[in-house]
């Protein structure tokens, strides 16, 4: 298949990704729907992992992530397996799409010996079509037989569909003198399309910690680092993150702050790595807002800076267009009083006091908005609410891959 | 100034509209940022004229949208004004923006022997420029001495920014062998640019009917009309509906659900206008969502698929890519059954049961989105609540004109 160019804001390179004990990875060519590239992922997690977990709250939702949302919440010492493959969504596919997940699990339940409960599948791809999971379930032998610890890095590009760069991350910190190992991959280019861009995040340590410490741990990085993130507002049927630690470093993280800290470090890489990837993006866009009355309107009022087609046209047309951040301020819903409102672009202050600032030039604004990375600070001046989301522009790209490629 | 291609989706002509008595017009070349054009209108009702209105609910709205909020619910025999000027939003403009339109309606209060509070102003155009009044009182005189009852169709003109044709409507009903005349213009292309595209909106009629009758039903209206629609999901510093009944037709419509009826025509009619000139517009798309557990529900599923980038780049590209619609039912945060749920385009059944439907065969769909107007339509399958709105499609020109044109 025809790759599209690589992002002019990817990485310049795949990390070294620390290898984790207990956890291996194979990866097949099904033929799900590609051809002459890799399409299905295995990860197998040894006896005494833990898995936590995050998941769209579309109503539409895949029957893979309803599958995952009953199991995640289970204790389980048998281990566990993560199967995800690319070309087919297998979402609204009724109840087909159920019987298909039900099928992979049972296959590879058989094959492994672990319990299906403990096997988590995702299906990302093309939406409304039939999951040819038989064509997976032929590939689980050499899958199994295939298994590695050092496997990882393909595994990021098995689980590609419209990325243009496979987007893996890591960390090794030191816990009393004994090492702890974390690495992750993701795939996600929008945010995200239910037909080929779906956001999947799979994130594995070596760490030792109870599911439940874990599961809380997760679900407030969560929100923010991939909760945080937006290309285009759009909002997958089949979003999922899964955090397995495999235990085997020996050494207990519960409520360590450096062990959340590596984390949160290795799920903003990540997240900041889809943004990067975002369909047609030219630009990676940091919005800060602070002095909002409270936390979410601090949110509310960035995802409206950030959602606002006018703002992120105005950036891929590098123009220091401050008024359509004051219409995103003010259309957010959130508290905002126009009168102590302030904007900068980087260390720029552009606007303040409900009208531009007297000292500013507008080449200031421009030559900020020519750099590849765009900051924009808005302080309400009410209370201490703060909140930061990261985009990318919206450009002539973004409309050629989502109104060109299929029609 | 050059003006851009006239909107492909745009109606033949500008209609023949009635005469209404009891309310005059003039417009002006003020030179307030344009050349060669009019850029300012004033509209002058006659004693015992009421006005209701509705506005933007941004929280950075402009001086002259306060200042309207303000008058609006005061009732006053002595008649009325609209002042109106493009070219500069005076939005954003702080304590400047208000001494302008205090400045604007002292003036025009000063030559027309009305109260300043019964001078009701716009400014559509720049966002953040400090408006040039003086330019404007300095024709105040000219516009007074000009005022007619057949310059309505010129007031449509002058009011424009980047619109691409002026926008009119009309009606004449009979009631109990009486005339009674409604005429309306309307401004805005982009729902809605803070740049150069708020929607403006003024309708007259020679109905009698109570200022807060008048009041309520300008309200009513205007949730199924001009709320209900979107191009772009940005939201005006400066949105202003105003709606004068001068009485002259000595009919009396409280209650008359004709006058109603004819009434919401008129705003309907110009709703859509605004939406067949939204930026790059190529196609004109009606959303209506049936079977919701609540009308609320219906309107967040039906501006969930109006406002969704995917779904209206797929629009663009005419790909019935229905797999984006169920996204976007998902994703609205409203009520929602995946195995309930049925998508129609126009005739065409496309999915039901939570999955593509039988019957249906591509060649169909595509067959639809090739028309230049598009009608989706989603029963939920969970209620009675319904909602309609109306939306155009996300092009390479809506690009263009907020990428490309100012920096």
């Amino acid at each position: 298949m025809a790759r599209p160019p690589r992002s002019p804001l990817a990485p310049a390179r795949f990390p070294d990704l620390p290898v984790i004990a207990g956890a291996r990875f194979a990866t097949a060519a099904a033929g799900v729907r590609y051809r002459d590239r890799t399409d299905v992922m295995l990860a197998l997690l040894d006896p005494g992992s833990v898995v936590a977990g995050a998941f769209t709250r579309s109503a539409t939702r895949s029957a893979n992530v309803l599958d995952c949302q009953a199991k995640i919440g289970a204790d389980g010492a048998e281990g566990a397996a993560f199967l995800v493959n690319s070309g087919n969504s297998n979402a609204f596919t009724g109840k087909a799409g159920e019987g298909s997940v039900q099928a992979l699990c049972a296959a590879l339940a058989d094959r492994t010996g672990l319990p299906a409960a403990r096997v988590f599948t995702a299906s990302t791809g093309v939406i409304g079509e039939r999951l040819p999971h038989d064509r997976i379930i032929a590939r689980i032998d050499a899958l199994v037989a295939d298994l590695s610890d050092t496997r990882l890095a393909a595994a990021a590009e098995a689980i590609m569909t419209t990325d243009t760069f496979p987007k893996g991350a890591g960390a090794e910190i030191e816990i009393g003198g004994q090492a702890v190992r974390i690495a992750g991959i993701a795939k996600g280019s929008g945010m995200i399309a239910p037909d080929m861009a779906t956001m999947l995040v799979y994130i594995f340590t070596d760490a030792q910690i109870a599911r439940p410490d874990l599961q809380a741990m997760v679900q407030e990085l969560n929100d923010r680092s991939f909760n945080n993130i937006t290309v285009d507002s759009d909002t997958s049927t089949s979003d999922t993150l899964l955090v397995a630690a495999t235990g085997r470093s020996g050494v207990d993280v519960s409520g360590h702050v450096g062990f959340r800290d590596a984390l949160f470090g290795v799920m903003l890489d990540l997240a900041h790595q889809v943004v990067r990837d975002g369909e047609g993006a030219t630009k990676f866009v940091t919005v800060s807002v602070t002095g909002a009355a409270s936390e979410g309107d601090a949110r509310t009022h960035a995802l409206s800076i950030a959602n606002s087609p006018l703002v992120k046209t105005a950036i891929a047309g590098e123009d220091p267009n401050w008024g359509r951040i004051v219409m995103a301020v003010g259309k957010s819903g959130a508290a905002a009083d126009r009168d102590r409102l302030s904007i900068r672009f980087g260390d720029v202050l552009v606007a303040e006091n409900g009208w531009v600032s007297p000292g500013y030039r507008e080449e200031w604004g421009a030559a900020h908005m020519k750099q590849p990375e765009i900051d924009i600070h808005v302080d309400l001046g009410l209370g201490d609410g703060q909140a930061t989301v990261w985009t990318c522009d919206l450009t002539h790209g973004y409309i050629s891959i989502n109104a060109d490629y299929r029609s």
